[in-house]
């Protein structure tokens, strides 16, 4: 049996793509109604308190946003593990450690996976289809054995980061993009429909990412403040010398 | 009669959609390889010298790189027009209006479309289905006309702008978001197989218009240098106060 605590997109997701796999999913979300409506969505078989989750289920992903998981990981410290593996999805690494100190059976994940979408509604069996699932190595090879297998369960790919490295490079591949189209996406919609209507390719993709909301990012981008500070700082310096620098000899 | 004068990404997209209309299409390419190309693909039925072309086309369509485009249109200034609509497709408009200045039945266009690729192999019957078509209105509503049904036959929707209007817009949604991909990319690839491999969706985007041959922008980009410049001073002035701002007390 798989538990999840947090039924939204990717604990959703997680659901559908392992009752496939023909496994019992049982999840728990704070949030009553995003329960409800996971089950409604086949996402988990059946609902449960946070308590019997822990206590009847092997393998167990805590899907929450991030500040939420490290509140359950602390809860969790120096409690008797039933679960063989326990997991969490948060995109931002160190302080998902910090939290699990003393948790048994306890590996630090993260699917690079997700849409604009959010809550169960938004939930995709094949959302990890083929894409990379990072996981810390845990010290222990039978431990990071049983999260390979859980990852390639959902069809995706796992691999092996440290933490800080981990936090470095999505603070560039994700981080410091998704800012980016909140800011590019805010300066297109100010021009109005016009501008809206002259957006090609990168423009209505811009205006895709823009609509992510960023109560899901808020705590995800203060984690990552240090990360995201400085290759931000790199970057906006090298945008304003590259902008400087088109060359406007043949302009009109 | 369609002519095509450059058949490229979007030259060849354009004779691949009118062909299929039924319409007989015929190419001209200052390189020959390119039109026997499109050729090979279907996107023009004969090769054509430039002066038949012109002498034979009813709608013809300068589909060249924009600063090729200006170089076409001075030459064709105070030619008898035997065409009844002369179009081009470049994405900044104001030195195309310029270069156009006493060419017969001209209007100037700019097809809100593309992808990442270039050339006629990257030429696709369907790239313009439900875009916008821009169009700077000649002051001859017959003209006009022309240019709707014209854009109207390709699948897309023609969309009235002024000039100096379309060129601040596009460096918005355009132009800034293509040199901010080249620069993120960049910045992705400095951190080797395992920034790549951790790229969620965000990074996909990016790194796959990143991909976009700077050589085709480099013109545009010198064209539209005063509206990116001013946009682009203002975005990275922005990004460098988001990043300073992102709540670090949650820190790890």
């Amino acid at each position: 049996v798989l538990g999840i605590v947090g039924t939204g997109l990717i604990g959703g997701s997680i659901g559908l793509r392992t009752r496939k796999n023909g496994t019992r999913v049982i999840g728990y979300d704070a949030d009553p109604a995003a329960a409800a409506q996971a089950r409604a969505r086949g996402a988990v078989d059946g609902i449960a308190s946070r308590d019997a989750l822990y206590r009847t289920c092997e393998t167990i992903v805590i899907a929450t946003p991030l500040s939420a998981a490290c509140t359950e990981l602390e809860r969790l410290r120096g409690c008797e593990a039933s679960w063989h593996l326990l997991v969490d999805v948060a995109s931002v690494k160190r302080p998902i450690l910090k939290a699990a100190q003393g948790v048994a059976n306890f590996c630090a994940t993260h699917p690079l996976a997700g849409n604009e979408g959010s809550g169960p509604s938004a939930a995709a069996a094949e959302l990890f289809e083929g894409r990379t699932w990072a996981y810390v190595p845990t010290g222990s090879a039978e431990l990071d054995g049983r999260v390979r297998a859980f990852v390639e369960g959902l069809g995706a790919r796992p691999r092996a980061v440290g933490a800080a490295e981990h936090d470095r490079a999505v603070a560039v591949t994700s981080h410091l993009p998704q800012m980016i189209a909140w800011l590019l996406a805010a300066k297109i919609r100010a021009g109005g429909e016009l501008s809206e209507a002259l957006c090609g390719p990168a423009g209505r993709e811009v205006l895709r990412l823009g609509r992510s909301p960023r109560e899901v990012w808020r705590d995800v981008l203060a984690a990552n403040a240090d990360a995201i500070g400085s290759a931000g700082a790199a970057l906006s310096e090298e945008l304003a010398a590259e902008c400087g620098a088109v060359d406007g000899g043949n302009g009109p």
